[in-house]
C-alpha cells in the first residue's frame, strides 16, 4: 500500500506531538521538576515516544511501532513505525538545538516515509519514497559534489567507530576537503538541503537511519550501507548518505580497506 | 581604564553589524551571487569583519584591533578589539546555526570583555569582568560539577591536537561521564549557561579564546591553560573552560601526563 496523505499528515502531527513533549526540558536541567529519577533528557525522550505512541494506537491500530524508549509493539498490516524520540542526546544535554526527533513508516521493513524534525528550530524535513523532499513545506535538494576532494563529509564521533571502521573512516577523511564532528541526524537533514556531501556512521540502529532514507532520497541523493546495499529493517548500521550518487562508488571505494 | 556601559553597547553593536552582514550567506551555497572567487564563507567572515572595524575606527580611532581576516591595526589607547566574525567555519558551511561571532576587548593584553553571538538564532551572550555574565539579556551561570565522572565535556575536534595533546586529551575523555564533539565557539556558550562542565581545546587563535574567558568567568566558571594559568594576549592558543572552578585541578591533573 503506497504511502498516502493522510499517512504524512499523520507523521506530521507524530512531530508535533513529540516537539510539544520535548520542548519543556531542552535547557531545563536547573529549574525543572524531575520525574523520578529521570534525567530531563530521558524524561523528554519517554514523554515524546508516549505521544507519539498514543496517536499511532489510536489511529492505525494494525500498524506495528519500534521505539527507542519502549521497544517493539507487533503489528498485522505489515506496516511499522520507528520512532527515535531524541537522536541526538548528548548535543540536547549540551544545549545544541540540533538533536532531533525522527518519524520513519517501513512497509515490509523498507523506509517509505522519513521525517527529522528540529523542534526547537521549528525545522522539518519530510521525505516520501518517489517524491520530492520538504523543508518546513518547501522543497530541498542536495547538491552536485564533482570529485571527493571536494566534498564536505560529517560523522558525529569516531569513537563509534570500531577498529576495523575507524581505520576505512581515515581512509575516506583523507580523502575529502575537510571534515566537521558532531551532528547526529542534522547532517542528513543537511545533507539533504545541500550543505553537506557525505555523512558516514556506523553502529546506527534501525530508529536512528529509518527516516534518514526517505529523506535524502527524495531530496535527490543516494544511502546504503557500507556494502552499497540499500538500508533496511535488516540493515547492521553501517550508514552512507551521499547528496550527488555519482560519488558512492568512490565512498565505497576508500571504506573497502577495511578489514582487508 | 575599566570596562564602561558605552563598551559594552559598542560591543552589542558590533554584534549587530556582524550579524546583519552574515545572515544573507547563510546556507545560500546555492542562490547567492558570489564576490569574486569567495566562498559564501569568506564572504561572509570579511564582509562581518569589514563593517566591525569601521564603527570601532569611527568611533574609537585610538584603539587597536586584531581581526581573523585583516589583521591587526595598531592603536595607542592600550585596548584592543578582538574579531572572530565567524568562529565555527565548518558548522557555517555545514548549514549548523551554532557558529559564533567572538568580540573581545583587551586592556593592556587581558580580556575585559567578551561576546559571544549567534545571529541565526539570535542568541548573545555577553560576559565582562567583575559583573555577570548575561545571555540574551538575562544573567546566566554555569553549574556545579561534583566531580570528573560526572562531567560533560566538549571539543571541537580531536583532529585539532598535537599527538602529545591527544594523548592528554584521551587522558581526560577516560575519566568524564560523557564527551560531545563539534560545537566550536558554541560549547563555552553552553559552557556558560549550565549545560556543558568542560571544554578542552588546543591550537586556538587570539581572536578565538579572547572573547570566551569574560562570558565563562562572569557565568562563574573558570578559564585558563593547560598550564593552569589565567589567558591573555600571550597565552599560546591550549585552553580549559570549567563550569565548577573547583575542577580546574583535576583537569590540569588528567591533562599532565602529556610529554612525560
Amino acid at each position: 500500500m503506497p504511502v498516502t496523505s493522510a499517512d504524512i499528515e499523520l507523521a506530521g502531527r507524530l512531530a508535533d506531538a513529540a516537539g510539544t513533549a520535548i520542548r519543556p526540558y531542552f535547557r531545563a536541567e536547573h529549574g525543572l521538576e524531575q520525574k523520578g529519577d529521570d534525567s530531563p533528557v530521558t524524561a523528554a525522550d519517554k514523554a515524546a515516544e508516549a505521544a507519539m505512541r498514543r496517536l499511532i494506537v489510536a489511529e492505525r491500530p494494525m500498524d506495528g511501532i519500534v521505539g527507542e524508549e519502549e521497544g517493539v509493539r507487533e503489528g498485522t498490516s505489515g506496516r511499522q513505525w520507528v520512532l527515535d524520540p531524541i537522536d541526538g542526546t548528548r548535543a540536547f544535554i549540551s544545549g545544541r538545538p540540533i538533536f532531533g526527533t525522527l518519524i520513519a513508516l517501513l512497509e515490509d521493513g523498507w523506509p517509505v516515509l522519513g521525517v527529522i524534525d528540529q523542534p526547537i528550530l521549528n525545522e522539518r524535513w519530510a521525505g516520501v519514497t518517489g517524491r520530492p523532499t520538504l523543508f518546513n513545506g518547501k522543497p530541498a535538494s542536495t547538491r552536485a559534489c564533482r570529485s571527493l576532494d571536494k566534498a564536505l563529509l560529517a560523522t558525529t564521533s569516531p569513537a563509534l567507530f570500531s577498529d576495523d571502521q575507524l581505520h576505512a573512516f581515515e581512509h575516506l577523511d583523507a580523502k575529502v576537503m575537510s571534515t566537521v564532528l558532531g551532528g547526529d541526524c542534522y547532517n542528513y537533514a543537511c545533507l539533504a538541503s545541500g550543505h553537506l556531501d557525505i555523512v558516514v556512521e556506523a553502529g546506527l540502529k534501525l530508529y536512528d537511519f529509518a527516516a534518514l532514507v526517505p529523506v535524502v532520497e527524495g531530496a535527490g541523493g543516494r544511502m546504503c550501507d557500507w556494502n552499497g546495499d540499500p538500508l533496511h529493517g535488516g540493515s547492521h548500521g553501517e550508514v552512507i548518505a551521499a547528496g550527488d550518487s555519482a560519488r558512492i562508488d568512490d565512498i565505497l571505494e576508500a571504506l573497502a580497506c577495511r578489514g582487508h
